[in-house]
């Protein structure tokens, strides 16, 4: 959410040679995207994003990633569509950075969405599911159970310092999910962090998904159990019953939800809350006082895995 | 150079009922301005600049800040024009805060300014120099040497934590200036922040001048010491006498230097970087290491602040 890396019109008057989308003429960064420096560029022709990929996204996951997004649109779905140069390819160097100009976006992140907002959220997420699923490329999802084992490890029990207690409850969440967690739901390709801040809308329509920086196969419905995560709770974290069913409506509409997997939803969210929880907690400790980013409040999912404890069956989420 | 508070499109819907731009395209935070909150605003009408400002910008200022904008728009000067709502407000509250919707200018600022940049940059300065010389509003200069005075007493002999003998250093300069200052130069409306972050380049044409949030009354040639600090300096800190000659070269060839602004600038070039070494070293020293915000670097202005003290005629700048 933030500009980590200064770009010089030197350096961008050599990029866009490459390209055929006219000469510069405007050029910002803003604050949008996980840990990528992200720039608006307007050009003779149009307007695009501009990324530096910082060091949290690995160059070789970078194929994945942007061939994702170039399906995926081609598919229907409204993300970012990489630019290719006039010699085909799509990533470049731009100081000492892998970069990419990916189409713009119409549309706006949405605060405080609406239950109509999740309904339209819902779809889009089933359509991306479906159109993922003839996509070439894998990528394993490295922050899903043994991905949290380490992170815990290395968390190494700070947790007590934002509320007593709280590691031991992980460690037997972790314990529970990990022996539990479900291997034989319908799989593919997952946005993975489709946060309010990750889609774009118009009114009530989507016009847009972005950030597909986590994006990997895994469990369809766990991409849900993050949605419900992240959308179906207010700032007051009361669960709102009725967003969450909207989203599922909307999901539904699209791609029906397996009984098996409706029946897993309890336990996929909790698992969700704990890998936010986790990050939280690790960026908490680890972002030094200095730095230039705001960190998120690991309470907050502390907060959403204590409310899905006490979930005993999919119908408290509505369905 | 951050977005320091949210915005939702509920907030927006409401606000551009007043105006007659159309409908929201799209909205992000961006990384300008100075301590003010920025967001890109496309419509179905064009491409906008929304700004909210923060706590360091009085509102009393704002009548001053807008005005301004609009006056020298419609003098010549690329700067943006505050955009009047349909009962012909331009001054707006959102989010709590006061707020405008300016118009969005073409062009990019530079890292790395050339000599034809500070030429153009100087050529503009003068004409902003000269069409400000009709506008009607007066705001006093905060930043001048009775708001210098004051600052250093706040820092309270903390600068000698980044280099020992700065605080005397400071206090002797300070002193100096007091007596020497001049009071009967040309004077009218400064820019007084014109770093290359706020002037905006199409090739070597300036294509808008920005952040005229410390605009004020003061000497003329004050501006031009401020832009020979910020501009002719490089990343080595060695100063280039050619973008220095070209600043001036660029000045006169729109607004005529007299003899006696030409002999001041020694001294309004120490007086300029004593005013950006004060105002980093309380930014230092009080800005808190979980702000959102990078502090600058006092220790350039103080290398820029030494360089002149060894100037004695302006032959030193290439005049």
């Amino acid at each position: 959410m933030a500009v980590y890396t200064e770009v010089t019109a030197e350096e961008l008057y050599v990029l866009l040679e490459r390209y055929e989308i006219g000469g510069l003429r405007a050029f910002k960064g803003i604050a949008e995207g996980v840990e990528n420096s992200n720039f608006f560029l307007g050009t003779d022709r149009g307007q695009f994003i501009l990324t530096l990929y910082e060091k949290r996204v690995s160059p070789k996951d970078l194929p994945f990633f942007l061939g994702l997004m170039e399906h995926l649109a081609q598919n229907g779905v409204n993300c970012p569509t990489p630019v290719h140069d006039s010699e085909g390819r799509v990533l470049q160097t731009l100081a000492e950075r892998p970069a990419a100009i990916i189409t713009f976006l119409p549309g706006y992140a949405l605060r405080k969405p609406q239950p109509a907002h999740c309904h339209a959220l819902g779809a889009m997420l089933a359509a991306l599911h479906q159109s993922g699923l003839t996509f070439s490329l894998k990528r394993e999802n490295a922050l899903s159970v043994a991905g949290w084992t380490k992170l815990f490890a290395k968390i190494d029990g700070m947790a007590d310092k934002l509320s007593p207690g709280m590691t031991a409850n992980i460690a037997q969440q972790l314990d529970k999910l990990s022996r539990e967690w479900p291997a034989d739901l319908p799989s593919g390709v997952i946005h993975a962090d489709l946060f309010p801040d990750n889609v774009f809308f118009l009114g009530d329509k989507v016009s847009g998904v972005i950030d597909f920086y986590f994006a990997c196969n895994d469990v369809l419905a766990y991409d849900l159990a993050v949605c419900l995560n992240a959308w179906c709770f207010e700032q007051d974290h009361s669960f709102n019953v009725t967003k969450a069913r909207a989203l599922f409506h909307g999901y539904n509409s699209v791609r029906k939800l397996e009984r098996e997997e409706v029946l897993a939803l309890p336990l996929l969210a909790r698992g969700s809350a704990l890998r936010f929880l986790l990050t939280r907690l690790y960026d908490w400790f680890n972002t030094p006082d200095t730095a230039f980013v705001k960190r998120k409040d690991p309470m907050e999912y502390w907060r959403k895995l204590t409310f899905h404890q006490d979930v005993h069956s999919p119908g408290a989420y509505g369905l």
